[in-house]
């Protein structure tokens, strides 16, 4: 094993960049803005600059580095080639390949949900573990799916896209994926504000959330002052997440699900909505399984793609 | 890769036992009785003697078997150990340590619904695929899961124990798991016998069912003849399984579904209601997932076998 590696996550605005020691200690952090004009061609290109750039500044050569990994927001086939990822404004691109190329170096890339699940197996709330469901809770939902160490890529680059997975009938609005019902809708950020103003219109009960400006944050804080509405709709939320979370878990069986994303600010108190629910589901022999708070925030994604090339 | 290897797949009333060449044709099956008594302490002595005795009766050295697979009906761990089997009255026991010094052979152990799945892989409707979904329609619903070669056995042995994923809140009686609403509480043969109950009982309606035994078999013949109520019992059937099989696509997104067990003589009109309700579900890159019948019946379970110690 050599010395350094590199860890790249690419997301629609900014391309988050991080040095590290094969070990797993990150040296230097950076970013670069993502370039989406002209159908993102120059992406890769300001992503190889950027690393060849860093070699140079820090007198690595390339011998001592034994790779890149990187993580894009899309699916990422077996050949490592992105048939198309919407928020590049990519079409088909052979990322190993032609990234390789211009850097002369190994590269593997992931999606970035999976991406981002290895980085918390490798150095965040899983660390230690070999299998592992991690979800990430921001605007959308996200999922990453660890089993024996490795990242369910999916037959179709689907594996772990736990966010569409249905859970409601009721629901007869479209998701952004074109279904209707998936636990994205009920259980992101947005999905929270939708179930708080369910939840504010279905009653003329007082809440401190009346008249706030609706956001996951605002229902957790109201949680937290005991506000009976709040309480209700983080009921809901750990009702649809909990019990889908049990499924999830009768098929991949993990060691651990650690809870990530900007929702999971809320801290230890969303877990327990959660976990409450999920126990009630689950198969017996699952009902103990640990759950645990995302610790590397937004930095992930370059640990896991690190963790990737290694 | 030597020449032989024995498949053995134990279930609660008897054992079977297949020789195969490696290559993966059964060159003979045999059944021999499962002595549960005394903690089924018979159970690996009995299986030993059969295999040994095979040896002997076919001339062939212990040097020419590469080894020993054997499927259990209950988790097994990493370390080849079963914690508990209920139906074979097994408390703790290390099968592949024990069934090894009996027979001076290699042996590999599994949970038997993985260790089917790898047989249809291997030589079943999923033939020639790295990944796949097996689902086993019988008094239960068993499952097992296949992701890149690997089947998917569990932090907790519960890999692929979709039978138990909640799909129904509305049942009030448990599963044998002790929870309520499970899968295999609508989408087993017996869950098929509860749905067409509701049915005939809701509706005065005439139907060939009425004072029938009612079965899945009965049920899906009555589909075959055009019955109203029975066209309505197999929507609910394909709806519940169609739309938790979409669930559990999103979580390991598999390159084909295979369906066993004995519903799935019913035949391809069993795939239609199944796959209409999965495809309205899937995540859209997953709608396209082929959907299989089983191919090996009951020999599943030895191929699969066989298969685990190669």
């Amino acid at each position: 094993m050599k010395k350094y590696c590199f860890g790249i996550d690419v997301g629609g605005t900014s391309v988050k960049c991080g040095l590290f020691t094969t070990e797993g200690e990150v040296l230097e952090k950076w970013e670069i803005p993502t370039r989406t004009q002209e159908n993102g061609k120059h992406i890769l290109p300001d992503v190889a600059a950027s690393i060849l750039g860093k070699l140079e500044e820090k007198n690595i050569a390339k011998e001592e580095v034994e790779g890149v990994g990187i993580g894009v927001p899309g699916p990422v086939n077996e050949s490592g080639e992105v048939p198309v990822a919407v928020n590049l404004h990519w079409g088909h691109v052979c990322i190993e390949r032609d990234l390789g190329e211009m850097t002369g170096l190994k590269v593997k890339a992931g999606n970035d949900a999976n991406v981002a699940a290895l980085g918390e197996m490798w150095k965040g709330g899983g660390e230690g573990r070999r299998s592992l469901i991690m979800v990430t809770l921001g605007t959308g939902v996200g999922g990453g799916i660890i089993v024996n160490g490795q990242v369910i890529a999916g037959a179709h680059g689907a594996g772990g896209e736990i966010g569409h997975a249905h859970v409601e009938d009721s629901i007869s609005d479209p998701c952004n994926c074109g279904n209707c019902g998936c636990l994205e809708q009920v259980a992101s950020a947005t999905g929270i504000v939708r179930l708080a103003k369910e939840e504010l219109a279905g009653t003329k009960e007082p809440s401190v959330l009346r008249g706030k400006h609706l956001s996951a944050k605002s229902v957790f804080d109201a949680v937290k002052e005991g506000d009976a509405a709040a309480i209700r709709i983080a009921e809901r939320f750990g009702g649809y997440l909990g019990k889908a979370l049990s499924v999830f878990a009768a098929v991949a069986d993990p060691q651990v699900i650690v809870i990530g994303g900007g929702v999971s600010k809320a801290g230890p108190i969303l877990l327990d909505y959660i976990v409450k629910n999920f126990k009630q589901y689950a198969f017996p022999a699952c009902k103990e399984t640990e759950f645990v708070l995302a610790k590397l925030g937004n930095d992930a994604g370059i640990y896991g793609a690190a963790k990737l090339v290694l």
